[in-house]
């Protein structure tokens, strides 16, 4: 088998370079690298990579199964994954498994069969076990198992912020607009928020809808048409608050001297929109890195300091609430 | 060597439950699964994917460099390329490059490391030759290089249909609001809009703008300040164009009566935005669609019918237009 002082010498160049070229490091001229090419190929040169996960059964690539990149939460929250991976030189599969259980146990077979160094996955599901035996694996914005380290945010706390600032902003007649019931964020944001208007003589209403813009809007406009007199909306995503907006204009309710609304991921469009959307921003990018560094951590062998990880979210006020005054 | 067939007697089930298993297609139960899981391990059994990667030196990995996922653009593209590639049995690794070529390099030669069956790209930069010998490439929304497939909009057109629809809906005096120098797309776009305007007695003002809300807004606010008798803008990007209406907000100009805009995208943001923007749309999903199969028509062998491909895009006629009136 060819080595890669085979290649150099056949290339006419020095093993430094045919090192630099096979890592991918450093400058390799044009002409050399097509040298190294021609070298590789009539030699029958193995690069490391390949050789190096069927000897070892592990490759350095991480395999990233989300419900939908079009979905505007997961493009930032992929982008942060792919970051820190390239950091740490590890590359990413992208699955997108439109919230089926089929396709994501199709994905984790594939990807094992690719010897991928770990997973990270944002699921619907709980699986009753490490989904994968002997790869690690780092649930991201949702759990899947008690055994599964995980990275999410913290809800709970996100969703008392969010209400409480409504409150304090003189809201008095809330719409909670929750999100589908079987995703774990969703129930523990509309714990946070019944939490935080607990004996605060709020009248409150409650309605599921999807994180999207559309279903949003029609569900909020058939609800705010019975009820006029609700004088602020938490809707548990950006997407739904948005569809709020949009059925309060049809509605022709001033936003927010009419109705304040609050939304909850803190997506780019929230700040595109007409009047800027006041939201209980997640830290999407900080959700992101530290779950690829946890399964990094993982991959090479080191004890993580935590298996759960909560991040905080922040308030980001903009002009669809009021100013906060000071009760 | 160990065989599939040690296996399955090792794991105490038939040969095809263990195909079924590692080709991913086909109910595999829990215990089953566990079980060839173990086999695999205990035997060493090396599962063909890796093994036949080393040996003809080809996987079934398709490498999709674009500059950022963050860009609202590129989730649809990275979704249809993802899609279309899982028909076909193959998976994405995902590459952001920033639109830094050292970074393009990079993951090119580490993508060839792994290797890619080929790899689509989305680069600002022109290619002497096929960046990759013998590694299948299709360029996607940006030529680079005459020899490379390429998918992109039919731009000219696209800007031409944009033009002639704010002339027809009335505006005389308009202000294009051209990309950046470098993108061969923003250099057809105005070229089409030049097209367009010839001959009709159009006042006609150029800028230009990156493809970026907040830039955009600052470009517009300060041209239209200057220039307040501008009654039309046309945006090379649905970014820029969402960036013109922030600007003509703060300048209490009113859409579409006071000022009329297109944007060129048809990203889902536009159609959130109030008042919704009337753009020309690509088909994002066909464009992506198109060059993975295109990409993997070179993998197999298979000769393209042709090398370039435009796909027309189409004007979604929303809230920030007039109706146009015959003339």
């Amino acid at each position: 088998m060819a080595t890669i002082s085979d290649v150099a010498k056949y290339a006419n160049v020095s093993v430094s370079t045919v090192s630099r070229y096979l890592n991918g490091k450093g400058y390799v001229g044009e002409k050399s690298r097509k040298a190294i090419e021609h070298a590789i190929q009539d030699l029958n040169y193995v690069p490391n990579e390949v050789a190096r996960s069927l000897s070892t059964r592990q490759s350095d690539l991480i395999g990233l199964i989300i419900p939908d990149i079009k979905n505007p939460f997961f493009p930032e929250l992929a982008r942060a994954v792919e970051d820190t991976a390239f950091k740490y030189g590890y590359t990413v599969i992208l699955c997108n498994s439109d919230e089926q259980l089929e396709k994501e146990r199709h994905y984790m077979q594939a990807l094992t069969k690719k010897y991928v160094a770990g997973i990270i996955i944002t699921s619907l599901f709980q699986y009753e076990s490490n989904p994968i035996s002997n790869i690690p694996v780092v649930a991201l914005d949702r759990p899947i198992n008690m055994d599964i380290p995980t990275v999410t945010t913290n809800n709970i706390e996100g969703a008392k912020i969010g209400a409480n600032h409504l409150i304090d902003c003189g809201a008095t007649k809330l719409l909670y607009m929750k999100g589908p019931v079987n995703i774990t964020s969703s129930e523990e944001r509309l714990e946070g928020y019944l939490q935080a208007i607990q004996g605060k003589g709020i009248e409150s209403h409650l309605i599921e809808s999807p994180f999207e813009f559309d279903a949003a809007e029609a569900i909020a406009f058939e609800y705010l048409q019975k009820n006029p007199s609700i004088n602020g909306i938490f809707a548990s995503s950006d997407a739904s608050a948005i569809g709020a907006m949009k059925a309060a204009l049809r509605l022709n309710k001033k936003v927010p001297e009419d109705l304040q609304i609050v939304g909850f991921d803190g997506i780019q469009i929230g700040n595109v929109v007409t009047p800027t959307l006041t939201t209980v921003a997640q830290n999407i990018y900080e959700l992101g890195e530290t779950a690829t560094e946890m399964l990094i951590q993982q991959i090479e062998g080191k004890t993580l300091p935590c298996t759960s990880v909560h991040i905080n979210p922040q308030l980001i006020e903009r002009d669809t609430t009021k100013k906060e005054h000071k009760r």
